[in-house]
This record gives C-alpha cells, sequence and structure tokens, in this order.
C-alpha cells in the first residue's frame, strides 16, 4: 500500500501501513512539514488536504471525504487502511534546505596553514637493538620534522599503528590535527596517503544546514551540499526546539537528528559523490547559534531560552567525531565556532570574522537578520553588541499572506505611485501563495513611497480612491474574518484560487513592530558608543533573508539606518564561510576566540532610551524624521539616487 | 537441567543446554580451566573426569561411561542432554585469583597530592550583566583558586553543567584530573560533594587482576579485591595470548575479557561493599606487562610476541574511562604505567618505583620472576635491564610434578641429610597434588645440599641406597611412561591417588635450565655495568611467586647470586603498590616516565658470555664455583648461617 504527498512541485510516496500518524507517514516520505508545536497540534503548520484513502481522526472516527478534500492537521490524523493521497499546501512546507550563498572566491586574505597536517615518514625500521614503539617512532619522526613537543596519540591511531607500520614497511603517513597549542596525533596509515586530506565546514543553521567540503592541500572548496535541520520535523523554530527539549531523551533526539540524520547524510552525500572515505576526512569547524550548537554537542539548550539566558559553554572545547558520532575519522577534532552570549552564537562571530569587523579601523555595522535579527557596531577597538527579538515576521510567520522565501513566494515587488497598482515576481514563476520578508520589505517601502500607507501605518482609502485604485478593500481573512487589506493578488490568480492574496492592516503592524525592534537596536547600539549614523563607513548584512533584500526599500521603511547605499554589502552565509576559513588557516580559530571575546553586550530592555527609540521606529520611516535625512521634504528624493550619487 | 562442577572444596552449577561443549558450561558455571592454547584440544589444560551424564565426543559419539569416570578434555567433550557430573582435578583449575600482597603501610614517601582534586565553588549567580557560560564560570572560579590556565572541559562536564548549575543553585563541585602539565575539568555536580573523591589502582596480571580502592581524600587504600584475569579462559599464559589475538575480532574478545568481565566486576565488587556510585571513582591508575597493557586498550600486542619484539607504544596517553569501557565515571582519566620495551613492561617500572633502584646510590638489583623473569640492576646513574625468557617451569608448568601455588600444592620442603626423607606443607593443608615453585626450589636446594643430586643435575642412586633412602625409585609418568623420581608421596597419599608424586630427572633438569636462565641474565646485566655480586647491596624480589621463596634454597640451588642474605627484600605486588602511588602523589607519574626511559636494554642472545653462563648456571649450584664462595667447601655452612653473622 502507498501513500502520495503531492507537492507544488512534485510528488513523493511512502509506504503506507495501517494505524500510521500522517505526520510520520510524511516524514517518512521525505516531506518536511512546517511543524512549530513539536507535533502536539497546536501550531497548525502541518495543515493538509485529504485528497484519496481512508482516515481517521484524534477520537478514531472516520473522516468522511464525501464533499471533496478536507483539510486536517497531519499530527492529528491516521492512516485508517489502503493508499492513499494528500496534497500539501505550500505553507505547510518548510522552505531551506537547498541553496548556499557563499562566494568564497571572495573572502578575508587567508594563508594556507590548516589545522590539519599529514606527514609521509620513512621510520627506522625495528631491531632488537631499538626498543620504542611504533607510536614513540613515529612521533620521534614527527619531532624531526618540526612539530613541537607533547605530541599525543589517539587511541585510534594507537590501535592501527601496528598494522599500519606492518603493512607499510615502516613507511607510514601520520595525520596531525592541532589542538590548541599541541599537536594531537590522529591517524597513522600505511604508504603515501598525504593526497588524500579533507576536512568539512559545517553551517548549522536553525532551518537549513549547509556542509563545505574542503581539500584541505589546497585549501580549495571541492563541493557542498545543503539540507533542512531535521530538528524542522520536530520544530521549525529556535524558541520550539528549546521547549521540544525538555527532559535528556528529548535532547538526544534533536541531536539525533542534527548529527545522524542530517549531517551525516550530508558528508554521505559528498564523500559518495566524489569518491572519498569517511576517515579521510581530518577535521570538522561548524558554526552556528548557541542553540544549535547546544544540540550538536549533546547539551540541554532550556536554559538559552529564559532569562537570563545562560549557556553551558561559549567556548566549548574540540571533542572528537567519535564522541558527537560525527561520521568521519573518529579521532578526528570538531571545533564549534564560540559564541558571545546566549542569544549571540557562534555563527555571528564567524559573520564578524568575514566582514572584517574586529579588524576594521573604521566604524562598522553588522546586521544578520532572521528570527531574531543579532547586530554588532564597532571597530577593533571596542564592539557593542545586542539581539533584537524581532520575531519572525520577515520569515513571513504572524502574518495573513507571509510565508518563507520558496516556490509561490512574491520576492520583489513595486507599486506605481500614479495608480497605485502593483508589479511583482514569484519565486519559481507561477501563482503566488504568499510573500516572503523582501516582498514584504518592498511593499512597505513602495506603498508609504507612493503614498497608500501613511506614517502610522495605516492604509490611506481616500487617497487610493483618489487614483482609482480598486485594490484596497475589506477581503477575508485566512481565520475566516475580514480585514482592510491591499489585494496583490485575486483569488482565481493564487496557488490556491482561495481567496484573494492581500496584505492586512494588521499584517503592516506586525511588520513595523519587527523592523521597529530591529532598527531601535541599531540606534541603541550606536548610542553605546557615542557614535550616529552618519559616522558609519560599511554596513554588512548576514543571513539568508538578506540576499533577497532591496536596500533602498529597507532604508525607505526604516528598518535599515539611512546611510549611502554604496557603503552596504551582503556577506552571504557567513557562517560557513567563517567555518571554512577557520579549517585553512590555522589562526582564524584564535581570532574567533577573540572575537567571541570581544563585545560587550547590551541587554535593551535595561537601556532607558530603548522604548522611546522602538516606539518612534514604529512609524514609516521613524516618527524622528532626522534619522532619516534622505527621505525628508526637500531632500534629494530617496537614498538611491543620493547614493548614486555619492 | 542442571549441571554440576565437583572442585577440590566446592561444588560449582550452572544450567545445562543439550549440546553445549563442557568448556562453555564450566565457563557458565564459573570453574575457570587451565587452558593453554584457546581451546583448540592441544594443551590438555582442560582435562576433566565425566561422572554422570550423557556427553558426546568430538565425532559426535556417545561417550561410554559404563566403566566409571572417564577423564576427556573439556574443550572438545559436549553435552548431550539431561543433568551431568563433572569433577575437575586441581591440575586443571587456574591458580591465583585470590590473594594479594601489598604492604601499603611499608611503601616509598609519599606526599599526598592527587592526580585527582575536587573543589565545592560559589559560582557568582547568572545575570542578564554576565554572559558566561556555566562551564566558564566554573573554569574562572577554579583559576582563582590557583588552577592553572587552559583547563579543558570533558564532554560529560559540560552536558551536566546546566543541570548541576540549576540543582545547586550555582554551587556546584568541579572535580579536576591533572593530565600532564594541564587539568582536565571531569565533572560538575551540584552542591559539595568533596567528599566523594576516589580512585582505582589496577595491577593487571596475567593470571590474577588485583585492584586497589583508594580514598584520594585521605590518600588511603579503602579495600582490595582481585579474581583471574578473564582471559585465562581462553589461554593461561602471556605466549597464548599473543597467540590467541591473531584477528580484530580476538584482541576485541580479549579486550572485553579483561575490561568487561575482569576489571569492571572487581569494580562492581569493591564500590558496591562500600557503597560507592561508579560516578564517583575518579581515576585509574593500571600497571602489567606490555602484553597486558596493549590488550586493555585494544591494542594487537602480535608483534610484541616475535623478534624483534616491538610494542605498538611504550608510553600510551591516558585514554578516559569512557572511551576504555571502564565502568567508572567516563571521563575519567586511565593512565597505564610506561613500559621500557615489549618484554619490561609497566609492571616492571612500578616495581622500580616502589623498590627505588631509580633513586639508590648502591648498587641494587631487582628481579621479577613469572614466565619471563625480568632484571634490572644499577643506580640512580645507570640500568641496565633485561628479560631472562626461564619459561614457566617455577610455576609449575612443563613438569610431571609441577602445579601453581594453590590448595594442595606442596611449598615449603625439607630433606633430612642423614636418611635422605623429607617433610613438606601442603598449600590449604591435605593431601598433595603437585609442587609449586618454591617447593621445586627448596627440593633442588635440599636434594644438592644433601648428596641426593649431583652437581650435574642427575639422582645419586648409590649414594641414597648407602643411607637406606627407598624413594629413589622408578615411578609411573602421567604420560604413561616410566623415570627415576624421587617419591614426595606415595599414591595413597596423594589427592587423587592415582600415582606417586615424584619428581623426576627431567623435571629436575627442566628446573636448571629455568634458573640458569636466570641466573646467567644477572651474571650478565652485572657484567654490563663492570660489576660483581659482591657490590650489590640490596636485591628486591617481585612477583607472587618470590613470596614462598626460601631464600638459602633459592641461593643453594645457583637461582639467585650468592649475596647476604639481609640484603634480599621482597616487595610483593609492586605493579598495585606503584600504580597506588601514582594516584595519590602527581610526581610518581613523571617519575614512572624516567624510569621507563632509563634502562639500557641488554638483549642476552647478542652478548658472546651469555651461552657460556648459561651452561655454567644449569649446574647445582654453578660450575663456576667462583660464584658461590659462601657454598664452597671451606666456606662456613650455607648462606643462612653466613647472613645471620653479617
Amino acid at each position: 500500500m502507498n501513500g502520495v504527498f503531492e507537492l507544488p512541485e512534485r510528488e513523493l510516496t511512502c509506504p503506507a501501513e495501517p494505524g500510521m500518524l500522517l505526520s510520520d507517514a510524511a516524514d517518512a516520505a521525505g516531506v518536511v512539514l512546517n511543524v512549530a508545536c513539536g507535533g502536539t497540534g497546536r501550531c497548525g503548520g502541518c495543515a493538509v488536504d485529504l485528497v484519496e484513502g481512508r482516515f481517521g481522526d484524534d477520537a478514531d472516527e472516520a473522516i468522511d471525504l464525501g464533499a471533496g478534500p478536507r483539510r486536517v492537521l497531519a499530527c492529528r490524523t491516521r492512516v485508517v487502511e489502503g493508499d492513499f493521497r494528500v496534497r500539501v499546501p505550500a505553507h505547510s512546507l518548510v522552505a531551506g534546505g537547498e541553496k548556499i550563498v557563499v562566494d568564497f572566491d571572495h573572502l578575508p586574505a587567508w594563508t594556507l596553514s590548516p589545522t590539519v597536517a599529514s606527514e609521509y615518514l620513512r621510520l627506522p625500521p625495528p631491531s632488537l637493538a631499538e626498543q620504542a614503539g611504533d607510536i614513540e617512532r613515529t612521533i620521534n619522526a614527527l619531532e624531526g620534522r618540526g612539530y613541537d613537543g607533547g605530541i599525543q596519540a589517539s587511541l585510534t591511531a594507537l590501535r592501527d599503528a601496528p598494522k599500519a607500520c606492518r603493512d607499510g614497511q615502516y613507511r607510514v603517513t601520520a595525520t596531525l590535527a592541532r589542538c590548541g597549542d599541541r599537536w594531537r596525533l590522529t591517524r597513522i596509515e600505511p604508504g603515501d596517503t598525504t593526497e588524500r586530506l579533507y576536512a568539512l565546514a559545517v553551517d548549522v543553521g536553525t532551518t537549513t544546514v549547509a556542509c563545505a567540503l574542503v581539500d584541505l592541500r589546497s585549501g580549495q572548496v571541492i563541493d557542498c551540499a545543503s539540507s533542512y535541520n531535521q530538528q524542522v520535523r520536530r520544530c521549525n523554530d529556535v524558541a520550539g526546539r528549546i521547549s521540544y527539549a525538555c527532559t535528556a531523551e528529548k535532547v538526544d533526539e534533536l541531536r539525533h537528528l542534527i548529527v545522524d540524520a542530517t549531517i551525516n547524510r550530508l558528508i554521505r552525500i559528498l564523500i559518495e559523490r566524489h569518491g572519498i572515505a569517511a576517515d579521510d576526512v581530518s577535521r570538522v569547524s561548524a558554526a552556528g547559534n548557541s542553540v544549535m550548537t547546544h544540540l550538536l554537542l549533546g547539551v540541554d539548550p532550556t536554559h538559552l531560552g529564559g532569562v537570563p539566558f545562560q549557556p553551558a559553554s561559549n567556548f566549548p572545547p574540540a571533542f572528537s567525531a567519535g564522541q558527537l558520532g560525527i561520521a568521519i575519522h573518529p579521532a578526528a577534532p570538531v571545533d564549534v565556532a564560540p559564541a558571545t552570549a546566549a542569544y549571540f552564537g557562534g555563527d555571528i562571530t564567524a559573520d564578524t570574522y568575514v566582514c572584517g569587523l574586529h579588524r576594521a579601523k573604521e566604524l562598522t555595522l553588522l546586521v544578520d537578520i532572521g528570527t531574531n535579527a543579532e547586530i554588532a557596531i564597532g571597530n577593533r577597538n571596542r564592539v557593542i553588541a545586542c539581539a533584537a527579538p524581532a520575531g519572525p515576521a520577515f520569515e513571513g510567520q504572524g502574518l495573513t499572506c507571509g510565508e518563507r522565501a520558496t516556490t509561490g513566494a512574491i520576492d520583489t515587488l513595486e507599486i506605481d505611485p500614479a495608480e497605485m497598482t502593483c508589479r511583482f515576481t514569484v519565486i519559481g514563476g507561477g501563482a503566488p501563495s504568499g510573500v516572503c520578508g523582501s516582498g514584504l520589505i518592498d511593499f512597505v517601502g513602495q506603498a508609504f513611497k507612493a503614498g497608500l500607507l501613511t506614517a502610522a501605518g495605516r492604509y490611506d482609502l481616500p487617497a487610493a480612491k483618489a487614483k482609482g485604485c480598486d485594490r484596497l478593500r475589506t477581503v477575508p481573512t485566512p481565520d475566516g474574518g475580514e480585514a482592510l487589506g491591499y489585494v496583490l493578488a485575486e483569488a482565481e490568480a493564487t496557488d490556491d484560487r482561495l481567496r484573494p492574496l492581500a496584505v492586512t492592516e494588521a499584517d503592516v503592524a506586525t511588520l513595523l513592530q519587527a523592523k521597529g525592534v530591529i532598527f531601535a537596536a541599531i540606534q541603541i547600539a550606536a548610542k553605546h558608543l557615542g557614535k550616529s549614523f552618519s559616522d558609519i563607513r560599511h554596513v554588512f548584512l548576514a543571513g539568508g533573508f538578506a540576499r533577497h533584500l532591496d536596500l533602498t526599500n529597507a532604508v525607505a521603511m526604516g528598518l535599515l539606518p539611512d546611510i549611502p547605499i554604496d557603503r552596504f554589502r551582503f556577506i552571504g552565509n557567513g557562517s560557513l564561510a567563517g567555518a571554512y576559513l577557520r579549517l585553512i588557516d590555522h589562526t582564524v580559530g584564535p581570532s574567533f576566540d577573540r572575537i567571541a571575546a570581544m563585545p560587550e553586550v547590551i541587554e535593551l530592555n535595561l537601556d532607558p532610551d530603548f522604548m522611546d527609540a522602538y516606539t518612534c521606529a514604529m512609524f514609516l520611516p521613524n516618527a524622528n524624521d532626522e534619522l532619516f535625512p534622505s527621505l525628508r521634504p526637500g531632500a534629494t528624493d530617496g537614498v538611491t539616487e543620493q547614493a548614486d550619487g555619492a
């Protein structure tokens, strides 16, 4: 018996067993549902449409499909028997899992000095006169090559040594991993295998995990692969993972999902694709936020989630792949990027390294927008950091029209100020199913400039009517109610043809709250340095979200400070890039430690000026119009032109 | 259905399953058979008498018990069905497993400075202003107590930290293990648990494993326990273990037998007896010969067994108990005493520390007699070491009358020179079943002094007859032949009443070969130092064998050099004592490393004088009578008196 899941772009199947939960069947088919509640039926993220088959509900009552497809929660619905067919709407799928944006050719300068070395050694053959053990003989030879004293062998190297020495007739290859100021002898193999020396950089994202396979001899990236962090099966966001990890068993389950089900799977894909043996991968460098790194190490993340937000460790030592269950050489060290604080994690440390804030002479701003926005501002002398709890509005969550940047999402949008009509592009090119972060920013920025939205974020209905715009009207909302909204697409032009796709005033309010928190955080951080925005010479934007962003609209809506556009740079996946650099240049690891220890972390809620700044920042672009000089009446029209002329 | 094994002093039972090998049934019953061949039927060590039941042989033919008990090899015999009863003769049982001889009150001076410390810490409670992780907070506090920088946390400590900090309201106990020149944070617990800090010293003997449970707060031994090294189930001697370990699976089987079946069982006994939690045991210090330590670490010992006798490592680093499968706190380090060479192992390093040879100003000799004899001679400036392949004669192996020092063995013996009759004592006090090493030495020494044995090791039949001695006569041998032998006990006075217990000329020859190798080794080692025996001020005898030894007889037979008896000392189980001292005084570990690196190891076969010395030493006491001045005609009568007068 087979179950079929119809996804927007393809079908996935699984064997169907009577009694199985539809969410488990989805898991088995490889369908990653957008679950936020750990499968308890509270979030509604796993809504699917039953098309064919026999299903039962929570109370074991048969579900009647007589009147056509029925929408249910997959986590509350069981397969009764036989084949089935289920349609999965785009908004019930987690987006991500496939893209890696790192421009490996444009990274900070590095000098190839890997954290793992391999040496082909001709050991003195054994004799009755020479009593040293195989390991001591190997270490002596390595000391002769200039490796500093205090080399310690791994248990694997010790166990492999007798056979390796005999099989290679005392010509062996020793693999050494730098650990702090010492070298560790991780591996001994017969013969000359120095050409096989690989490592893995891992960006442990909450939604997406990306791996880069690196040839340590050249320092070059051979290939990349990415997939969902399989923890999304239990919960799609960081807060949900913390809640889910409420027992030691659940912590271990999440550890298993990230290590075995995600990272080890990606490793297998990469090494099989390039014919590399798992044991030839000699180091891992990982970076992620603190919740992800805690779970990777199997450490309870609970106390990261509540005041006073305490990590178990910001500077975890390198454990071995064997200890952590990572399927490469068991003695290979696994470095985890150090964090500054619970909500200012190793991913930001890597971002900081990549953008060079810690080395900058000039004032530099780093903004990483995800569910939280992390902000660092400063230069090589002093850095102020804070985390802004923006919520997931820019990931499309919590809005009637929002969705992640996946197929069907509107990602860019323009409003014609003359007629207040709009044009947009859709990811994948089909009918739209929602609006993702960049599209939402475009909408608010453009609508404000067109006069469709007031500075307070309300629709200006008379103005719209005056221009003959019929898109601003009362629309049905997904919860069955009605609201004033701007219709982007009529029902028949949407992906599911159920109702018009519209941005409601409530959606706008949610976005203004989110951008208000982020902007106010930047403002307060700059204040702690005694600097104004005009002092900022470089702005770096990190995170997947940033790559779709239209900067002009982001400044126009007051999300980012009013700074000439040519001072902005996208750094892409700084987490992966930084993790990669740490593998190939041994000076990067110590820099990471300095970077993580550097920022003065400020707590926004404890700052007396934050609430004022936040309140002002909920206006368009800001109630304090001195902060947006280029947008004031009389200024040249908008930041783009100013930047172009700069 | 039950199987019963009748042992000399008790009965052991096991469930009987049709088809099972009798040797497996014995294993299940806890009967440790004296197997040397790995259960391949070649050594005959598992001979048992079938008393009742239905059994089948190698060819699945039924074994007929009609004519009474039948002697068979347990490894070649299967249980067909039903209850059974089998008698196990004393010589088919491995001796050992129960005695530990360490005088913990008379050891070299030590200063309590354990290799593990625990500190009760009141950590600063967390706050929004204090972003350090639990681990960093703990390490900071430890640095404040004077623990040097570079403390690294174990994965267990990291995983335990969040709960320990909250449960203890930031009052925690940190356990630190010294590893080289750094400290390792192995454990964090809530509250003050500093009173629970234990460690374990382990003597990993080939036959017997002894453990001492140590309270690290006082440095005192709480209790000891010992048992067979369960590897004896596969093979009773070192050479046999090496042969058995011919595949990775067999190496792992032997590793499992020493770690799980032996050491972990002893740990359980000790901690249960004293109500101690396994996690409160924070370190292990082990010492053993190189084959035992290789197997403990799961390392192939094959190359220890053949020229040029190569260890995988003489100085293995400390691995964690978790890595090695030892059932104490998983992050606890396991120190293994370093070795000088393949056949000069960590047990001798420990012996050397305990006897103080490496610190001695005066010339000192250390002799450890087991299957091999290890010899070290020198002082704090220079040490010569060698291993003498004496064979197991002094363990009673390879003799018609020999057995290990277990119940039923003759352990002391005197011969009346006037009538050439003898008196002896038996371990356990019953009828004798054989003669153990000390009894054999007494016999040869006394028989030579009484004129019963010539200098060439032949019986002087005319002399015996002249004195009316009827004990010297042709006797049946166990292999069905006959030989000239001195009857210690007539058949009806022996344990199994099968035949007279006699020492044959062949037995004497085997003993003279063994003592000849040992004595010549001592002689050649002294020669390398340019010293004569009279220069030796201290002789230390190590090993279980030594404790039963009558020194006068050992010198009289030419096993030990002719040195005043008051210069001899027994050090008992130096391996356990040394392992213990290493736990409680952190200066001992570095001394071990120096001791192991110190000796110049000489290869006897490569010395041109060895064969001469060996040939002379096969005479009684020695063909070179200048070496035994006190035994020459005209000297005072024997060493005892000389020593008494010294």
